[in-house]
């Protein structure tokens, strides 16, 4: 796209990069704001990539070990209090049924049926599942106790955002409960590893492995790990977590069982989640200024073919050409699975439809005319590149050359945002000077857009975080890589050697 | 099973319908009533026996031309008086969000801020999809309409029963919008036979198809088609439902688009959905006094290998031969998938497991011990079948015999209960003085358990419907195949040209 073409998605990325996250939502067709406050409504082309990414992670679940249930929405508000700092997590942004029924009034509906005790909409889990497993778990035999469940969890949102923000969402969480210490904490860094492979091999976005500081755990949680990527504008986004609860939720829940030796103990717990913001992470991380792009692996059709016809006469052979090109490319595999293929065969003009696809983020697009057709030949272009670049491929080369492809833009998205990632990723800085000008100097070159993300040295003391609040930063987390080298904290000259990664974030 | 034999459930179904049913969940470790009043939580086997729903009516609904979606568990309360007869159907079991956080007060946690409009937890999505599809439909090309939702409801149920009747249970919602009435109405019969597909073909119970009274209908639709299967109880269970909605929600959510000839009308809905409550009716329709026997299309498991160990000297070649049985029986495929095995090597008695996947319900099992591995042999058993009868089958016969047996097995459970229901159905009652006899009289070999479908005329008058209410009986259906004969109402004796069938009800 040369610099005066307009692009598909106004504003761009670089004139607001918030407002065109939403205008990218909207163009693509994804999902839209609803009447009641803080949901959304998750459209047909939102939902059918949150069917991709649960039928991948479902799969990666069950193959760990794991079983699916299901488990009340509602949650008795004395169980929340059951672990102390989950209910302070939570008091605040939860929704309370008190009430069962509606009756009428002076001509107007009222709520009726009081209830004794009122129910909390569950914002998470563990206390509603922990109640189960109390009772399920008896001995050692019955460990591990592996469970997962796929649901909507309600957060009273007082700033929401479509799918990264939202006060209903979409996740699914896994809960489970072992004998040892050793084994939970091996299941949450496990589940951790599924997380970071479906984001770096599936959905192209790569990450920064670590653990929380104490003031970004959960509620309730001993050790929290997370994932945290880089999105366009710099800012960092957590994407699924798993927390090692020790026996703090075993306590509350009267979670125990016989040992070996027949010693009655409190089992130790896990949890772990992922939600619909994933859908947000991809968006920011790989849209451009036309719009959504989609890495293949989670694209709902993989190439799009739109059949040009420009005299009615050319109607009949172009279209059976074009089911031929898409029964093809069906037969060809990509990860395991049938290239998904679409040929969009609605009454509008040709290049009305490229734009939706492009806009829709499909990562390739076929087109076949009356010409194509005669030389068994197809004009093929790519999402990552310009739009107006088409190659000609031959039938006989399309299943190879169509496959290349989508391995090519697969692995072309994860680069480009790593490539990104290493551009912004400050790793000299040398005091907190430094370090608030740099999250706050103007003088740069997109003055929208500033900072990234910090690597440096930090003392550990959980009060030193307080002096991030004004620079709105946070530690995002302590990789778990660290290189076990002493300096100075970042933050307050003391001796230090934790590596800590420091950004803004969603 | 001899008379004198214990069965592995008590009570058994003649001793105690009722209780047998909630036996039968417990011992397959299906679900359990939950500490929420009314919800319930569905266990791993439970569950999974639902994954397979979804399964198969997911694909089913995409192959009919639906898309997935999801809207907003909270519904405004003003949403929901869009439609009389909807609002007045749902206000007595409503669950109500009435503030969106918790604080602290003397020392207790109570609600606080307070909704401006109470939200209700949605009972169904009429009219908060409709509020979505006012927006998104302007023109005649944006029809149809096809949606689904794949979702939980609540409904607020003072006298709960697992999976027949509960708070909250799980569903999918189809919610379609069509121009023409002959369209919603060819939809709605559409979604109608892929219900009754689903029942007879993969849960293997008959059903007959009909059209719900006035009475019956879901509020606020013109036509309510329903599937009405017999239980062992002689009982009647709907299954899924489908409305035609005319114009009626289409007014109430302002959903209008301009036709052909540019003139503005209102659209024709229709829903349809199918819920949790279908696991209940394949418990109470084919379930045995051993417990629940499900059928192969719908088993998690269709096939589990027991191995036997004698010794600890057998227990390597017992386990190799088990494990090679299972990858044979994995290459045998069962309507398109390959047949699902499991081995349970379990430190168990082998009497033991048996007994635990005779109450789960699996189709097929097999024991291989030291003497079965030496002659390559293994032996068989059907769960629809008395439990000790076994038969041998060779090695190079097992993939053919146990396919067979599967088919075999799918079948015999949608013959008893087709014969179940061929003996009970009443035909030739002739007044209401013996239809009141029928469905109260004690003077039966089984006193607990009488009456059960009476095919009858009946004179259409909705009035006429109240004289039924003493007897707990209702019009399940007006039967989609009509005889068109002339005859008398069975409850008044007027001249009368409908087919009814009346029965007591789940």
């Amino acid at each position: 796209m040369t610099a005066k073409e307009k692009a598909a998605i106004s504003p761009t990325r670089e004139e607001d990069y918030p407002e065109w996250y939403q205008q990218v939502i909207k163009h693509a067709d994804m999902a839209e704001n609803s009447p009641v406050r803080g949901c959304m409504v998750i459209k047909p082309w939102g939902y059918s990539i949150w069917e991709l990414m649960q039928k991948y992670l479902d799969q990666r679940i069950k193959e760990t070990g794991h079983v699916n249930a299901y488990f009340p929405l509602f949650i008795p508000l004395s169980y929340l209090e059951k672990e102390a700092k989950h209910v302070e997590g939570f008091a605040k942004e939860c929704a309370v049924v008190t009430h069962h029924r509606l009756e009428e009034k002076n001509g107007k509906l009222v709520p009726s049926g009081e209830l004794e005790e009122p129910l909390i909409v569950r914002p998470t889990s563990e206390t509603i599942i922990g109640e189960s497993f109390s009772r399920w778990i008896e001995s050692y035999r019955d460990l591990p106790l592996l469970i997962n469940q796929w649901a909507n969890v309600v957060r009273w949102e007082m700033r929401p955002r479509i799918f990264l923000r939202t006060t209903e969402f979409l996740w699914q969480e896994g809960h489970t409960a072992h004998a040892t210490e050793q084994e939970a904490r091996e299941e949450a860094l496990r589940m951790h590893q599924v997380y970071r492979e479906f984001f770096e091999e599936v959905l192209s976005i790569p990450v920064i492995l670590g653990e929380k500081s104490e003031g970004e755990r959960f509620p309730g949680a001993v050790s929290t790990y997370t994932l945290e990527a880089m999105m366009q504008d710099r800012k960092a986004l957590q994407g699924g977590t798993s927390h090692y609860l020790g026996q703090n939720f075993a306590k509350g829940s009267n979670i125990r069982f016989s040992n070996k030796e027949g010693q009655v103990e409190y089992a130790y717990t896990t949890s772990w989640g992922s939600t619909t913001r994933m859908i947000g992470a991809m968006i920011m991380c790989h849209g451009d200024d036309d719009g959504l792009r989609l890495p293949p692996r989670i694209a709902p059709h993989q190439v799009v073919i739109i059949p040009v016809i420009p005299k009615p006469e050319h109607e009949t052979a172009v279209l059976a050409y074009a089911e031929e090109v898409k029964n093809l490319l069906q037969c060809v595999s990509f990860y395991g699975s049938p290239v998904s293929v679409i040929v969009d065969k609605r009454d509008k003009r040709g290049g009305e439809k490229s734009w939706e696809w492009i806009k829709k983020g499909v990562p390739v697009r076929i087109e076949v005319g009356p010409r194509d057709q005669e030389g068994r030949s197809m004009m093929v272009a790519r999402r990552d590149l310009p739009h107006k670049e088409k190659a000609s491929v031959s039938f006989d080369q399309a299943g190879e050359a169509i496959l290349n492809m989508l391995l090519a833009i697969q692995k072309n998205y994860f680069d480009q945002a790593a490539a990104l990632r290493e551009r912004h990723l400050k790793k000299d800085l040398k005091n907190f000077e430094e370090f608030e000008q740099y999250f706050t100097s103007k003088n740069q070159e997109k003055p929208e857009i500033h900072g990234g993300f910090v690597l440096a040295k930090w003392c550990g003391d959980s009060a030193t975080e307080a002096l991030l609040d004004p620079l709105k930063v946070s530690i995002r987390c302590l990789p778990l890589q660290q290189s076990g080298t002493a300096g100075t904290c970042i933050l307050t000259g003391r001796p230090a050697t934790l590596d800590a990664i420091f950004a803004k974030s969603y």
